[in-house]
C-alpha cells in the first residue's frame, strides 16, 4: 500500500492528509509544532466547516521522530522551511529511489531547490486553488472548494503520476494531470506577487488597495515584469488576464475584506515568502538580464518590514 | 525702499522673514492659518533658538486681506498651495510688472508652474539649507545655519537678482547668486526624493532605513532614475556624490534618529509633496521617454497611505 507523509501539516498540509486518510490512505502528518502534533496524536485532528465539526484519526510526527520510508511525500510547509524539511527526511532515509517528492507550495523555484536535494525525476510540482484556516493546535478551518494539477517537475510521463493523480481523486481533492503545470504556477505566483507585498507594505486590504484611483497603475508594470520573465522560463502569461484576475478580487463580496496571507504572517510577526514569489522573480530576472525593478522594490520593501515586525 | 512680502509664513517662512525685517527692510507675512497670523500680530514672531528667545514685531496678514503691491515675494507654502497662493496675490494687484516672484519650496517644476500664472521673467528660483520648526501659532523654533542659492529661473542676469541677493545677506542667509541654480535644485529633491518617501512607506527612521542590508541597492535604482531624467533637462547630477550624501544621513550621530519631513506631515494627517519630488520626476521621465518604474512606484505608494492618514 502506498505510504503518505504529509511534511508540514499546517492547515493546508492537515486538509489534504486528512481528505486523503479518510479515502483510506496510510497517511502520516510530519510538522514540527510540538503543540500541534500532540494535540492531533492525543485527541485527532479536529476539522471544522461551515456546517460541521468531526475528527479524524491521523497520527502526526515531529520530523526528528520519522521512521520507515515513504512513496509519496507532499510537502507543505513554509517555502523558507522546505528545504531544510527534506533535508532532515533525507538523513533519515525515509526516502527511497521511488519516493515522489511532491510541493504543493506557492511561489517559484521550488523543484530547482528540491532537485539539488534528491534527483530530479523524484520531484513533481502541485499547484492547488484549496485553501484552509488553522484555529489552534490540532484544530483546522475547512471553507470552499478547491483543485489541484500536478506534474513531474522535469515535464516526464510517469507511472506515480498517474497514481498520485487517483490518490487526489479518491480523497475528493479535485485533481488533475497537467502537461504544464508550470503555467498554473506562475499564474498564481503572479497574483500572489502583485496583491501580497502591496497590501502587506500598505497594511491594506484587498479592497483598500483597490479603492486607490491609479492601482491599476500599480499593478501592470509588476504584472509586465513577471511575464517578461516568465517568457524566459518557457513558461507564456496573458498579461491583461492576470490582471483580470487580480481586479475580480477587489470587490468586497469576493476577496476583497481580507488581507493576503503574507499581511497575516508579517504583522503576526513572521517571516514572509516573498523570495519565493517576487525575490524570485528577480533572481531569474538577473539571470535573463531582465530588469524587474517593481520586483525589487517589492522585495526590499518587504524585508524591511520584516525587519520591524519579525520577533 | 523694497516691499517684500512672505507668501507662507510657516517655519521656513517665518525665520526668513524675520531675519530680512531685523535687518531693517519693510517685511509682510502672509499666511492662511488664521491663529498663527492673530498671534504675530498681537504678540509678535516668538523665536526660540538655542540659547534665546525673542520676539520679532512683523505684520502679518491673510492672502485674502492683503493690500497694496510688492517688489519681492518669496513664496514658501507648501508646494499644493503655492499656485492657489500667487493666483490670489495675482487677482489682489499686488503683483506688478517689476515684482520678483522668487520660490525657494522643496521639489521640481516650481518655475514651470509658476510662469503659467505671471511673466517668466519675474519667476526667481532658490532653494536653500536653512530649517525650522514650528512650535504653535506665531511660535516657531531655530536651529543650525544654512545657505540660499538663487537665480532667475530663465537663466538670464537681472539687476533684480544683485538686488534680492543683498537683501538675503543683509539679512545673514547666507546667499549667493548662483549660475545654475537648478543642479542645487535637483540635488536637494534627489535627497528627498529617496529618504522621504522610503522612510515614509516604511514608517522607519533614516537610522532604521539604513540599517537593512541593502539599503543600497534600493536607493540606487532611484538615483539612477532621476540622474538620467535630470539629463534630458540639462542637469547633469553625480549619482555616486548622491548615495554619499544620501548614506551619510543614516548615523545616529547626523540624521539619523529623524523622521523626514514627508513622514510628519503623512502620520500627522496631511497631503504630502510626493508629486513634486518622484510625482514630478515620472511626469519628467514621461515626456522624455523614460521609465521611472521606482519613482513611479514610490508616487503611488505614497498616495495610497494618504488615502489611509490623511483626514
Amino acid at each position: 500500500m502506498t505510504k503518505i507523509a504529509i511534511a508540514g501539516a499546517g492547515a493546508m498540509g492537515s486538509r489534504i492528509g486528512s481528505y486523503i486518510k479518510q479515502a483510506g490512505y496510510d497517511v502520516t502528518l510530519i510538522d514540527t509544532w510540538p503543540d500541534h502534533v500532540q494535540a492531533i496524536n492525543d485527541k485527532g485532528l479536529e476539522i471544522q466547516t461551515e456546517t460541521d465539526t468531526y475528527i479524524v484519526d491521523i497520527p502526526a510526527v515531529l520530523p526528528t521522530d520519522v521512521t520507515g520510508s515513504f512513496d509519496l511525500i507532499i510537502i507543505l510547509t513554509k517555502s523558507m522551511h522546505s528545504e531544510a524539511m527534506i533535508h532532515e527526511l533525507k538523513e533519515r532515509d525515509t526516502i527511497h529511489q521511488d519516493t515522489a517528492i511532491l510541493t504543493m507550495m506557492n511561489g517559484l523555484g521550488h523543484d530547482e531547490r528540491f532537485a539539488k536535494i534528491v534527483p530530479h525525476e523524484q520531484v513533481f510540482l502541485a499547484v492547488t486553488m484549496w485553501t484552509a484556516g488553522m484555529r489552534g493546535p490540532g484544530q483546522i478551518l475547512l471553507e470552499g472548494q478547491g483543485s489541484i494539477e500536478l506534474q513531474r517537475a522535469d515535464g516526464q510521463s510517469d507511472e506515480r503520476t498517474e497514481r498520485i493523480n487517483k490518490i487526489f481523486n479518491d480523497a475528493g481533492l479535485n485533481a488533475k494531470i497537467s502537461d504544464n503545470v508550470f503555467q498554473s504556477i506562475w499564474s498564481k505566483a503572479t497574483l500572489n506577487s502583485v496583491l501580497n507585498p502591496l497590501c502587506s507594505i500598505l497594511n491594506k486590504t484587498i479592497y483598500e488597495f483597490g479603492s486607490y484611483e491609479y492601482s491599476r497603475d500599480m499593478v501592470t508594470p509588476v504584472i509586465d515584469e513577471i511575464v517578461t520573465v516568465a517568457k524566459t522560463r518557457g513558461v507564456t502569461l496573458d498579461a491583461h488576464a492576470m490582471l483580470e484576475k487580480i481586479e475580480a478580487a477587489y470587490p468586497k463580496e469576493t476577496q476583497g475584506l481580507h488581507y493576503p496571507s503574507m499581511h497575516q504572517d508579517l504583522y503576526n510577526g513572521r517571516y514572509t515568502e516573498v523570495d519565493y514569489l517576487n525575490g524570485q522573480i528577480s533572481k531569474y530576472g538577473r539571470e535573463a538580464n531582465i530588469p524587474t525593478p517593481n520586483n525589487d522594490m517589492l522585495t526590499h520593501l518587504i524585508h524591511q518590514l520584516e525587519m520591524k515586525y519579525v520577533k
